[in-house]
């Protein structure tokens, strides 16, 4: 059993990229987490907004980010994102995410989530990932 | 009588700048919504996450921008900003944004915003801009 | 004749968003530049990375950017995007950017960008756009 | 000896928040990188535009960089934010980047930075920080 991976590939917009001519830090986080919804969709069958209410949960939020820059992503070059789960938790989870320019891993990144709710009292808690949610995220 | 600007500076951050090394222009749009919300928190009195509720509206959603760009803001640039209301009509109102590079003219943009709420069916609909709203945004 | 329409289809991602739940409005003068070099690409069949070097020119800035907006888009919406330039004058040109939400207009912008290049002194000016550019935004 | 902390204040503006009313994660990301360009001015005195040409470098690219998340920063909130070079090595830096809202740690992220080059081959390197460079980022 592999891990269920979501593959995008995109160009490098200028709208992207900072005056060095190279996408600027803070997008490649946005771009983990377009990618980690995407891969949610594409794993689970479920759209982004329908996620919350289909789980009944709050949502998936952040609690830890991290990447290493390994070689840049200029303007006009065309990427290949991979993105999977590579653990899971009793109530959280880390997403995993490689970009490639030119075959070579540029960008290698991870994000924590957890699966969130609201206990009786209004406060943000958490919840077991369920078992049928994590065997989705493994391919046979 | 005259219009209530409010004014503010800033420098022209790395994160703003496209490969060209000047801000690029979305960016531009953005300084505009910030500086409209903090031009209404200055002349009404009234925090932005309080607006809604204050006035008995759905908020002051933006439906036309535009903007004519004359000069380059360069990053390290430290810049001006002006934003009033030019024109208050029944239920819409039209916001003013000035950027000054050296004391130069370099990007003058303006937003037209409606005063909205929703109606009986729950659809979003205008109201009429109240007089003592109207009259915070001039000077004596 | 008709014009060369560019096309695209993407998903309105979360980090688009604002609180409202719908795009904030810059976002869309961020998808107008990008579409602006997708449909040259298209248009001109030269990469966005090499359009400079290809005319012999400085770029192609932007002098003046406006849109209407009619229907938000939501967080998960697929939206159809044409882009397609409308006028062509001596040295500058407009680009019409239209979003459909739902097959609707729900957004509609526009771009007036130069056909710039460095005078002898290193000093920004435009050069008239050659015809045989103008000639490929066309379709037969 | 301590650390020479630049220290900032800003309100969390509607431009930053994402449908859940709170920051954008890719946001603190460019705070951080902001931060640290206001971080090198107040220590170094030198403008961030004329950082390259001072020193003899091609910058103070980005290798690696992180953050925890623990507590949300909403619209309206006004943050503080303490920015610091947490650690140098040869030719590599930790700055440390922590946000506060009403006076808890809710954002606490790092940068890792490299002082860049380019060799005689036109090739990027790395060089030695200089020690009067570290010196200043500490305080008497």
């Amino acid at each position: 059993m592999g891990d269920f991976v979501n593959k995008r590939h995109f160009t490098i917009d200028w709208a992207y990229c900072d005056p060095a001519g190279i996408v600027f830090n803070s997008r490649f986080f946005e771009f983990f987490d377009t990618s980690s919804w995407h891969l949610f969709e594409a794993a689970l069958g479920v759209k982004p907004q329908e996620m919350a209410k289909t789980f009944e949960i709050l949502g998936v939020p952040l609690v830890d980010a991290r990447a290493k820059f390994m070689i840049p992503a200029k303007f006009g070059d065309v990427v290949e994102m991979h993105s999977f789960v590579s653990e899971f938790r009793r109530s959280s989870f880390e997403v995993r995410h490689q970009i490639f320019v030119d075959g070579q891993l540029a960008v290698d990144g991870s994000e924590t989530r957890v699966w969130a709710a609201l206990d009786e009292t209004g406060k943000l808690t958490t919840k077991p990932i369920p078992a049928d949610v994590i065997a989705r995220f493994k391919t046979p």
